[in-house]
C-alpha cells in the first residue's frame, strides 16, 4: 500500500467549526520544486507569479489551502513566521523568506460571513502538521460543499479528500484537495451522481440538465461558494516547467468527476510539488501524467465519502 | 432541433484517403471574435499568440484543423490566398490579411510519413466548404485514431465530429473537434469505453489502468500520432477575453471522456468563435459554459461513432 508519509510533506489543518471556515497548510521538505495551474475563471490566489517558469524562485516550503475567500489570504502570515522561526526561507543575503504560495475557496456563504482563518490560524495550523490528516470538513474543507445549481440550501457536504498511487517504477504521486465544487460530483467508473444538490425528494440533481435544460441556476452561481483548490505531490524530479505542465494535466483529474469544472465561478488552482528523494525515482512521463489525473480524481470522490 | 447552420459557420474537408492526411477549414462570418486556449503538452500552431487578450486582432476570417504535423500548417498558406481572392482579411492600410490561426494533429505515424496537406490542400478545402459536413475520416480526421497504448496498430479509427446545443434562452452553442488522441474515449454517462486499443480478443484495454499496472506503453507513447483539436462556435456575444475563458473551459469536454487526454504527447488545442447574429442572444455565462463543455464531449463520441 502506498503511504504518502513517504513523500516527507506534512499536512495541518485549522479549523472554525461553528463558523465554518478554516485552512490547511501543506509544509514541504527541504528543496520541494513547485508549479501552478489556475483554470479556474474566480481564484484568489497568492505567490503564483513566482511559480511561472523562467522566474527566480524555484522552490518553496509551504502551500497554504484556505477558506475566507480572499481574505483567508491572511493565514500565510502565520505560516510565514511559522517557518521564519525556523530558520525556513529562500536565502535572499539580508534575510530568509518563506516562499509561501496559497489558494483560497469561497465559504462565506455558510457559517459567519466575516469568518475568515487569519495569521494566528496558518500559525496554529502549521504545530499541528504531521504526516497524516484528517479528511472531510476540515481545515480549507471546513466550509466546503458541491453541488450549488439549487442553492447553498441544498448542497451537498464536501471537503479535504486525499489519495495517493504507487506508479510502475516504484515513484509515488497524491493528491490533497479542498473540495467546494459549483458542480456535482460524479463517479467516472459508472457516470452516476455521487454527491450534489438533492431535490425535494432527496434524490441527486444533475445541475448541468438542468441548467441547460431552464437556465435554472445559470445566473446565480455568483452567490453561492464555489472553488477546488490542492496539491499534487510526487516524488519524481521534475523543474519547475514540469511541474507547471503536470499541474495542467492533473486538472484534468477535476474534470472526469466535476461537472461542471473550470467555470467562471469556480477559482480551481492546482499545485504540482515535486518532492527530493535520496534515491529519486524515474517515471515514464505518461505514467505520471495519468498518475496525477487518477489521484486528484480519486481525491474529490475522498472528500464526498468522507462526508457520508 | 438545433442546427448548425444558423451559426453561419462554412466547413470544408480536403481528404488524401491512401496516404492518410487531411485538413479541414472552417470559415468564419464577418465578424467572428476568436480565442483559443492549448491543454497539451506537444502543440502545433499558427496565429495563437495574436488571439491573446490584450493584443490588437479580435476577429479571425477561417480557422485550420489539419494533419500532417508541423508540415500541415503550410495548408493555411492556401486558405489565405482563397480568402484574399475574396478580399477577406484584417483591414492594414496597404493590403487585407486574412487571419487564419491553426492547429495540427499528428498523423504521420499512419499511410504516408511524408505526407501532408500543403497549400493546394488549404484552398481546396475552402472550395468544398458548406453549412454542413461529412464526419469521420475526412479533413484533419483522415488519418485520426485513439487508444495507442499497444500501438498504432491496435487503435481504434477516429476522426471528425460534431455536437451542437440550444441553450434555455434559444442561444447556440457547438463543437467540431478532429479526435487523434493518444487515450482511449469512454461514454461519460457510463463510464464504458467505446473506443481505444483493443486487446488480441478484440476487447478494449483500459490504457490508464495498462500504464499504471505495468509502465507499459508510457515511454512510447511520442512515436504514435495524437493530439485533439477543434473549434467551438457560439452566437453569444463574447469578446476575445471571453472566448479565451471558454476555451479553458470546453477542454473540460474533452477531459470527460478521453483518458488520459492534455498529456504530453497530446497538442490539445481548442478554438472558440463567437459568430455575429442579427438578433444577438444573451445567454447566462454557466449556461454556455456547461453548453461547451457538453457539445465538446458530445462531438469527441461522435467522432468515434461516426467510424463504426
Amino acid at each position: 500500500m502506498a503511504s504518502i508519509s513517504t513523500l516527507g510533506v506534512q499536512v495541518g489543518h485549522w479549523s472554525d467549526p461553528e463558523r465554518r471556515t478554516g485552512c490547511t497548510v501543506v509544509l514541504c521538505p527541504p528543496g520541494t520544486t513547485a508549479g501552478v495551474y489556475v483554470a479556474g475563471g474566480a481564484p484568489g490566489t497568492h505567490e503564483t507569479d513566482l511559480l511561472q517558469p523562467g522566474r527566480l524562485v524555484e522552490q518553496v516550503h509551504a502551500v497554504v489551502l484556505t477558506g475566507g475567500s480572499a481574505w483567508g489570504l491572511a493565514a500565510v502570515t502565520g505560516v510565514m513566521r511559522w517557518l521564519g522561526e525556523r530558520q525556513i526561507g529562500f536565502e535572499a543575503g539580508a534575510a530568509r523568506v518563506p516562499i509561501v504560495p496559497a489558494a483560497v475557496l469561497f465559504d462565506l456563504g455558510v457559517g459567519d460571513p466575516r469568518a475568515f482563518p487569519d495569521a494566528d490560524a496558518g500559525y496554529a495550523a502549521c504545530t499541528q502538521a504531521s504526516s497524516t490528516w484528517q479528511l472531510g470538513a476540515v481545515g480549507a474543507g471546513t466550509g466546503a460543499t458541491v453541488g450549488k445549481v439549487l442553492g447553498i440550501e441544498r448542497a451537498a457536504p464536501a471537503g479535504i479528500g486525499s489519495s495517493v498511487r504507487q506508479l510502475p517504477d516504484g515513484a509515488l504521486v497524491a493528491a490533497l484537495l479542498a473540495v467546494n465544487a459549483w458542480g456535482h460530483v460524479v463517479d467516472p467508473r459508472t457516470g452516476a451522481i455521487v454527491a450534489g444538490a438533492s431535490d425535494a425528494t432527496g434524490a441527486f440533481v444533475d445541475s448541468e440538465a438542468l441548467v441547460l435544460g431552464t437556465g435554472h441556476g445559470g445566473a446565480n452561481g455568483f452567490s453561492s461558494p464555489n472553488t477546488t483548490i490542492g496539491v499534487v505531490v510526487t516524488n519524481v524530479p521534475l523543474d519547475k516547467a514540469a511541474c507547471t505542465r503536470l499541474a495542467v494535466v492533473a486538472h484534468t483529474g477535476l474534470a472526469r468527476c466535476i461537472r461542471p469544472v473550470h467555470t467562471s465561478v469556480d477559482g480551481d488552482t492546482l499545485f504540482v510539488l515535486s518532492v527530493p528523494q535520496a534515491q529519486p525515482a524515474p517515471a515514464p512521463r505518461l505514467a505520471l501524467e495519468i498518475g496525477a489525473a487518477t489521484v486528484v480524481a480519486d481525491a474529490v470522490l475522498s472528500a464526498v465519502h468522507a462526508q457520508r
